[in-house]
């Protein structure tokens, strides 16, 4: 009788973090490793360190949407699964008592979300940027002058109390996670496709890419002009379509696409999250 | 005789951060007020506690584009100019000797940036996450066993030495930096514009809009979307075009854009940066 090793999840910590959370949440017991950034992430399933891994694609509250896009261009992975996160942040600290609070410490990108909440509440009380979540539920579990916006699982971690909880200003807040590893995933019939294109450096190339989705009756999810690396201010355009790669629709427009002569790299098709 | 007080520039600290180096160099001799977030650069200027705002919008080390992009769509601000700033990042530490090294701070994006580098040069060192590239020479001015990835600005500030210049994987690094205040710049002839648009949730929506820039012969520089707020997975455009917001051919094509339906908002016009 053999005992299969569970497959090792990678993602990027501290312990605490949302995408720790979009982790568990997707692979409860199996073996996690966690790496302190996510090109670290998609260095390890490139090693075969993890068999997948977990990194934040969209709407991040740890910052994070390009560092994900670079990396995955770098590397030969491919984006197998995705995953919608409900981003609730929480003010904790070690004591309730909002007067002894000298400073307000998170992620910038979380501080800027629950701005309006915090000038309301805590006014005057100064903000203190950390690297993540988790390190600014460190911070508050080290000091008990310092609060922290951060989520509840990083507030349970370090055994803090939740002073408020769901405090952005905008309540419908989600992260969309990417599950990478070294396949895609095969056609469900309710799958989408992220991709990379390039056009040619003239007027009205993305307008005749565009064509070529609407032609085939395909939706764009998403779309998104980045630097293309090592050629100043060109772009590449990363995409998310409805649909799979290997759906007689997608498969021809993406096709047509390369024709058009600019190149085109697919990401992965995946199962399409439940919104 | 009256003496003009200089107008304050706001940026987001801590000194030593590429905005910083951004800001000085726009703005040499003037009054400068940090702010930990971008967010409250934003709110400095939005208060008239600053007259200016320097805040990164594209490609940024500070991992802040979308930070910036939320902080201007909630405001009522402009933007009325831009700087490009070539970024490169030092290996820093209080000792040219290596073999201290027992770990490499820095913001997650630029460590992301030399990983290469990184992993040549110092093999096997553990990557420390900070919440900026000038809190990690805090970090190595702190504790000679820390070495950093950060500004020749902030090793100079933190007076730390400069073990090697240049370590980005990819050796063209720019980052944009948007100019925030209360009105845009008048047309020079060679301006860009920042807008923001919806378009109806149907297919070929994106397209049509394209439709409209080229028919006036306008170039798109950049396109981006983003999650509306409030609205999940709902979706906003955001757009460089080439031209002013004044000039016949830019005005004609904002009218019809306003007639498709779905909203469109001006961020600004501005003289284009040189590259």
């Amino acid at each position: 009788m053999t005992s299969r090793v569970p497959a090792t999840v990678a993602y990027m910590g501290p312990q605490g973090t949302f995408s720790h959370l979009a982790a568990r949440s997707l692979f409860q017991d199996r073996p996690a490793l966690e790496a302190p950034t996510i090109a670290e992430v998609v260095d390890l399933v490139g090693r075969g360190e993890a068999e997948l891994g977990v990194v934040p694609i969209e709407n991040s509250t740890e910052g994070s949407v390009s560092a994900t896009l670079d990396a995955l261009l770098d590397g030969a992975l491919f984006i197998c699964g995705e995953l919608v996160l409900d981003v609730s942040l929480c003010l904790v600290a070690k004591t309730a008592d909002r007067s002894r609070y000298r400073r307000v410490a998170s992620h910038p990108q979380p501080l800027a979300q629950c701005r309006k909440f915090l000038a309301r509440e805590l006014p005057g009380v100064p903000l203190f940027p950390t690297a993540s979540t988790a390190a600014a539920a460190r911070e508050a579990a080290l000091d008990d002058t310092t609060a922290a916006v951060t989520s509840r699982l990083a507030a349970e971690l370090e055994q803090l109390t939740i002073v408020a909880d769901g405090i952005q200003d905008h309540p419908e807040n989600a992260t969309r996670f990417a599950v990478i590893g070294h396949a895609d995933a095969a056609p469900t019939g309710n799958d989408k496709t992220t991709l990379v294109f390039s056009t040619p450096h003239e007027r009205g190339a993305l307008r005749r890419v565009l064509e070529i989705f609407d032609d085939a009756a395909i939706n764009l999810t998403r779309i998104e002009s980045r630097p293309a690396r090592g050629k100043r201010w060109e772009y590449v355009f990363v995409t998310d379509i409805e649909g799979h790669r290997h759906d007689p629709n997608v498969a021809q427009a993406l096709a047509r696409l390369e024709n058009e002569g600019g190149g085109v790299r697919v990401l992965g098709s995946y199962p399409q999250a439940k919104k």
